[in-house]
């Protein structure tokens, strides 16, 4: 049988994860493709940090060039992460005509547009299955089985530290700092768990979503972030009594030719399929013009998913070499299309406040709501501390522009009874 | 821009889905696969029946002929169902080199291992991605985006109409004429509901599944088979109660070197993703060694998604064709694995029995399950009728051997205090 070579870039968790899949299923693996998947070179930063994968002999370098520059190595799988040096090296591979696969969500959010053109040029493949949703077909079904519709939206739920984070604070009445403590324990949050609970991860994600799904590129500093951080264990307690799960979203929505694009926690009704989506998972709706709406649901991390995403590619660049076929799957992008700004968004609000508990106060808020055509659906006020003299009021709004709502919150934080504008938060209807 | 012809087999509800889609869509449709996609032929069997879809002149014939012995159409899309005289023009168009794309399940279950080597003898592509799940990307993602993975199993909700009835009886208490008459009214069930209903239409599914899946024809007679026609109101009101929904489940498994493949209710434990499932929506859950549990949610019927299916199939031979390329993605089949009876299934039951309200009668059920290693997790005895002197029994068993339970049944049904073995439901845990 044939064989083609394969030179991977980081031997971390994922590097490890796919050595070991390549490693132990080859055999098999090599069956499905009809060519033997070889590997060839593996690029580490230190050949004596001890492995607990045993790896043939001869294999690790630290020399990127052993790999860029050998012609034994025709696929590059690159999962290092970060944004340097694996753009240059993912860059240079497909220069110099070699296929690359690759989990990197910063560099296709950063530079897919670019590197998909490179690709193209070369007419060598460039996949990213693993860079969104770990193992859940996501990328190949948008850009091959979704293909005849018009998308419409994407609602995801793809970080899945925060997720897990905002399931033990519904569940079990937590709060933020705990439940965080407990995934960095468990290994689900990282040391520093920004890149997760401020929404960054998920922005990298939503963006090379877009990309597929509405064929457009979206400039990073355009998507509306905002984390995790300030939600409050209350906050869920409201929650569900109004019906509703905090999830961190990442939305993206075509609409008269413009795209909008936000990751941020919202209110979604308790009774749809993304509020159900609980711990770890990810699950990702897609809405087409045809299919309606699906979702994909499953891990969005781990070594065995990513690795299964990761070989995956692999096995597609394998088959297609073995049948001398051309690739099929670029990314053929439109022209940019514009992005709606935040406060064009018309959405329904919970706004949370921390008022003076005396008689009137809900009136001076209702009216400055009122007077930017805020309409109120319902109000919950309780939790009266008669000590402090404060009471909280929750209101849900009808829809409401975001450029008012904005408005209106400066104006009612200025309101001498109110102490503090506790925490506002879009809803996603159904 | 070059062109390639369509011939179209069938213009029902879903063909003339099809026949607008590329009608309306043609233009962008043929910008994505780079070469104009022709609607050249329509099968039909009367062709002066007044249709509400204006087709352009001449397209309409009665023969297939015109079809597949015309060189105009390369591409045959068959969406006529059933398995006459579908299978016969689908294996004609594949000999004629044609590509094919059907929905036909029944084919497919039937048919596909010949037909899957014709068309690889025949270098052409047969797709089928509109035979299971709708517009749900499905049978692409099994066959490319999940082969690095061994599938262990699969768990499908799989059929609308059933899933609709279910979801009525269980939400609303209704019984089980009343429900399928509602989805006789909305369309979702036909006149004659038996394919539905008796789960006939969920094992030609799963046999489709199971080919991909596992890469093994399971013969049809194989597949143990029960629908939903003796589910009760009263067993809905058990199930949550327990803590579970009734859901018609299509599960398949691999074992050791074995196959397993069954459709019948289930109860499903109310906090899974599959218990959730609700209305005419369809999940298939794919379970692999290594992306772990990946579930795929949407609508599984109606024009609009079956037809985003069909046209993605035409989509990917277009693109291929414009490519120059070889087909990549035939089912390649192993050997036959053996199928496992039903008789070998290890699981948990609930068991209904109407019985004599009298002292003892529970010693003696017991007596005759503990005889057969039958061990009760628990027991719900209520609903007596001192009219008639009975009294109704609920056991949830632990797991136990189906041989078992089904010569357990046979002695319990003899029992003199025994008036009625009203369901036997198996549990199909998380």
């Amino acid at each position: 049988m044939a064989e083609i070579g394969i030179g991977l870039m980081g031997l971390g968790v994922v590097g490890s994860g796919v050595a070991q899949v390549l490693l132990q299923k080859g055999t098999a693996l090599s069956q499905q493709a009809g060519i033997t998947l070889a590997l060839r070179r593996v690029l580490v930063r230190n050949p004596h940090k001890p492995r607990p994968l045993s790896l043939p002999e001869g294999l690790l370098t630290t020399n990127p060039d052993d790999l860029l520059n050998n012609p034994q190595c025709p696929i590059i799988v690159e999962v290092m992460g970060g944004e340097e040096p694996a753009t240059t090296y993912i860059r240079r591979a497909l220069e110099a005509g070699k296929h690359v696969v690759t989990a990197n969500k910063e560099v296709i959010a950063k530079h897919g547009p670019h590197l998909f053109r490179l690709a193209q040029q070369r007419q060598v493949y460039l996949l990213f299955e693993a860079s969104v949703g770990g193992g859940i077909p996501l990328i190949g079904p948008l850009q091959r089985d979704l293909l005849a519709n018009d998308i419409l939206s994407i609602r995801a739920i793809i970080n899945g530290t925060t997720n897990y984070i905002l399931t033990r604070m519904a569940r079990d009445g937590v709060d933020y700092h705990t439940a965080l403590q407990e995934a960095q324990a468990k290994g689900y949050a990282e040391p520093d768990p920004t890149n997760d609970v401020e929404g960054i991860d998920a922005v990298y994600k939503l963006a090379v979503l877009a990309l597929l799904a509405f064929r457009t590129p979206v400039p990073l500093p355009q998507i509306y972030r905002e984390g995790i951080t300030h939600l409050q264990a209350k906050d869920f307690r409201y929650a569900h009594e109004l019906g509703y799960e905090i999830k961190l979203l990442a939305i993206g929505r075509k609409e008269n030719g413009t795209v909008q694009a936000r990751v941020h926690p919202a209110f979604v009704p308790s009774h749809t399929l993304l509020a159900k989506v609980d711990g770890a998972y990810n699950a990702i709706e897609v809405q087409g013009d045809l299919v309606g709406r699906v979702v994909f649901h499953g891990l969005g991390a781990g070594p065995a998913p990513t690795s299964s995403a990761v070989v995956n590619d692999i096995l597609t660049i394998a088959r297609s070499v073995k049948a001398q076929a051309r690739p099929l799957s670029w990314v053929n992008l439109h022209t940019a299309l514009p992005v709606r700004p935040l406060h064009d968004l018309t959405t329904q609000y919970y706004l949370r406040l921390n008022v003076a508990d005396r008689p009137g106060v809900l009136a001076q808020i209702a009216h400055i709501l009122g007077d930017l055509s805020i309409s109120i659906a319902s109000v919950i006020q309780k939790d009266a501390d008669p000590s402090a003299g404060t009471a909280e009021i929750v209101i849900m709004t009808h829809p409401a522009r975001e450029g008012a709502m904005q408005e209106a919150l400066g104006l009612i934080r200025r309101l001498p009874v109110v102490r503090e504008v506790s925490n506002l938060i879009r809803v996603e209807a159904e």
